[in-house]
């Protein structure tokens, strides 16, 4: 049996193409004015599409690149009057593995080119995976 | 500037402890009869859990070792009768980067052990991060 352990490597399966460049400036969530934002996945997965349309919700998963991974409390929203708390209970980008989760609507697709609403990564972030919101929940 | 692509390794944060064995037999959804599981956290990162509580809504990511990632096309549900369409929508463990998302409510915390409702995934999934669910989205 294999090490279950084993082989956790990401692979980037494209990039968010956005107007937001400093992390420090971005919205800390996409519902809280963020822009809209290109999704260029990689020619090579761009199959993976099949059936997205416009109007689709979904879930973007990103690699917060920038972030630190050392840190296992924080002072939520970056606000020092906020007690610590764990990173757990929190949406920091730093944590043991920061991965971005993005609920955004889709514009429209073109290609491998997939335009979101309101997405709060900056440019230049890897994106890891895209999944369909489900109902119920 | 370092390369955004460069150090994408996940490192487990824990495991999941469940009567769940067979990925073929688990339900594919959490609010498909799965049953209630631990998440036992390594020691090293429990202090992230700090202000979580019984009755909480998170987001667990795991890690699908078991998942093929050179799939882009599937049938939705494993059913043959569903037509093939894109991986990227549907919820399918098959996927370039195998990132189980599951929405589930915390039952306890009992040090490093979190208890929670229904969760599909098999005993011995890696567990790579936690989140709140946020509200309005």
């Amino acid at each position: 049996m294999s090490d279950p352990g084993a082989g956790m490597d990401l692979v980037p399966i494209g990039r968010v193409e956005s107007p937001l460049t400093d992390p420090a400036a971005a919205p800390k969530q996409g519902f809280e004015g963020a822009p809209d934002a290109w999704l260029v996945l990689e020619p090579g997965v761009a199959e993976g599409l099949d059936g997205m349309r416009a109007g689709d919700e979904i879930i973007v998963l990103t690699w917060l690149h920038r972030a630190r991974r050392d840190v296992l409390r924080v002072h939520p929203r970056d606000d020092l009057s906020n007690p610590e708390r764990g990173v757990f209970t929190t949406r920091s980008a730093e944590r043991p593995n920061p991965i971005g989760l993005h609920r955004v609507a889709v514009a429209a697709i073109e290609g491998a080119r997939v335009r979101v609403r309101g997405l709060e990564a900056v440019d230049g972030t890897p994106v890891v995976d895209l999944k369909p919101v489900l109902h119920p929940r």
